[in-house]
């Protein structure tokens, strides 16, 4: 830290992002990524972007926009585009919270809204899951706060029924509630058929999993005109041109390919079925996940343990360090192939190796 | 606004970026982009980076930090990439302003400053320009505020030589100094090469101008290891992934290609001259350039008068509405071609069209 930094800022501990390895040697089940390229209409239309990338992107996202507002049934004032789903967020945690609103979430949910609240000086408080790591819905009725909700919740992958998400929004009329989709494409049910029912709820969807543009960084808000302007307003006075121009192609041509973006979720969704049946057989304790990973415990092996076994075998997994969760891991669905062989690895390590190496690890 | 925008941001003026319109039919001169495309090694290094989009981008930004602090001479922790400079501007308001630590920066400057400093809460005084526009070096020794700077400067052009900012830094110690170097390789000084004998310096500079990538965004800042950490802390509490696959990847092929970078500034530079020379002759004052761009304003015609003239006839310039340059305008330096467009169209506006048309006006 140098002598320079703000005192506003010196506490804070920012968010660690899982394990991006520059080699390719690992199979990569640590960071919820798609095992699938982009739509080869992605492909193209970027192609052809990077021909105009001495122009600025165009601030208001106007292609990309009208493309979002049409695929969802919505006004085009009320869709945004951010670079990734946590710069929303992190404008959701500026625009709505403050001493006076603070901010709501599950104990064990998406790491950032923590880090969020503390960057911003927004009081928060979080609400334990069940012990089956379900949320309570009626913990979060009249709350008086802004909720942020991740729906299917990360890292367990449960999902809310839309009834329920629904009540909240329903009974926190004077408070905005954020529900986070990033994952909603494998399985849950969307709530932005409720945006023009409910002017405190903003839905939060990303490109970066059911899409395949992770590394393209598009993000998008999807709620009242009121509350868009609002988000718009910190993006304007924080980084009009967030969305650049390769992206925002790439973006518009993965929208015009739904048959391929179904098609993938379909497999992932398949392939998640299968491998938590097996993980199951060996064992493990899986909540029944709606997202594209699972996450998984097991009585004979720490989390840790496991992580640490596995990525010594050449596959990464997700392992953290909260409390409540370090003897879970979270495992992103990626081709069968892959899983085969995370499965393989698992029994092994769980059966031990025959080396007399001290694999297993009691609690 | 929506009643749940938070009373913090209330009274926010976003920033206005210029006009960009979405149809090719104007010729270009009003945002300060470069007239050639980006390299066709940043191009073919984007387009091999868009099949690999499914996976996160590095949010070390690893090949890029390395590539910056071998051009630049740096150590690899003296480098921080960002989703385009202004989003490392924001990240310095944040980090090294706050109540005790006001803003300070001319009047006349990149009209974002005041931007961030009201979203950031940050007090902060703007120091008028001499009469001909240029900074008065000791208004800004030991000021006791964190300090702003455009080198050049916009949106005058007026460049300061390393000596004078060197001494700026070193009459402010305990506090830092950011030199915003967006147009610094139309022939102004950097101050990179101080970096190492000041560690209260930060200098951002952009990809967006010499190197044809504003669509692509991507800035960057080089200054101390420990301010460089503290930007780190803020940026992966705010945005980890920051910066996408395929402008890191062109941002490379960019870098890798800097003959083409010389001339295209080259060509610019000349063609700044000719430009300055010819709308002189029409009776236009302009101080001496060092950046993309030129500032005009002519005895005969108000700024917005001649903005709107030149807009109907094809051309986009930027006029601005603050008080004490609404008689200036300014213009990017295109290609020649579309300059000498401009100059005759300028000439006939102030010839008048012999139709009669009340084009002529006072101030």
């Amino acid at each position: 830290m140098s002598r320079f930094f703000s005192d506003k800022y010196r506490k804070l501990t920012p968010y660690t992002p899982g394990e991006q390895p520059r080699d390719a040697s690992y199979i990569k089940l640590n960071t919820n990524e798609n095992p699938f390229p982009p739509s080869e209409k992605a492909i193209r239309a970027g192609e052809k972007a990077l021909r105009s990338l001495m122009l600025y992107s165009d601030p208001a996202c106007t292609l990309m926009v009208r493309a979002l507002a049409e695929t969802c049934h919505v006004g085009e004032d009320q869709v945004i585009c951010v670079n990734g789903s946590d710069e929303i967020l992190n404008f959701a945690f500026m625009a709505f919270c403050d001493e006076a609103h603070p901010a709501v979430f599950p104990d064990v949910t998406y790491g950032f809204y923590p880090v969020f609240a503390k960057l911003n000086r927004v009081p928060y408080t979080e609400i334990p899951l069940q012990e089956d790591l379900s949320i309570r819905v009626s913990d979060y009725y009249e709350t008086g706060k802004t909720i942020f909700l991740a729906n299917p919740n990360a890292p367990t992958g449960i999902a809310l029924p839309l009834s329920e998400v629904e009540e909240i929004i329903r009974r926190n009329p004077d408070n905005v509630v954020v529900i986070d989709e990033a994952y909603v494409d494998f399985g849950a049910e969307s709530a932005v058929s409720l945006v023009d029912r409910y002017e405190n709820l903003l839905v939060v969807q990303t490109f970066s999993k059911s899409r395949s543009l992770a590394g393209g960084r598009l993000g998008y808000g999807i709620g009242s005109a009121s509350l868009i302007r609002d988000l718009n307003t910190i993006r304007f006075s924080t980084n009009p041109y967030n969305v650049n121009t390769v992206t925002m192609a790439a973006g518009a041509g993965a929208l015009a390919d739904p048959e391929y973006t179904a098609k993938n979720c379909e497999y992932i969704q398949t392939v998640r079925a299968y491998t938590t049946e097996k993980l199951r057989d060996l064992g493990f304790t899986i909540p029944e996940s709606s997202a594209n990973f699972i996450f998984a415990s097991h009585p004979d092996i720490d989390g840790e343990a496991l992580y640490r076994e596995l990525k010594k075998r050449g596959i990464l997994i997700r392992h953290f360090s909260v409390e409540r969760i370090r003897n879970w891991n979270r495992i992103t669905i990626g081709k069968k192939e892959d899983m085969d062989t995370l499965i393989r690895e698992s029994t092994d390590i769980l059966g031990g190796q025959g080396d007399g190496s001290p694999v297993r690890m009691g609690r």
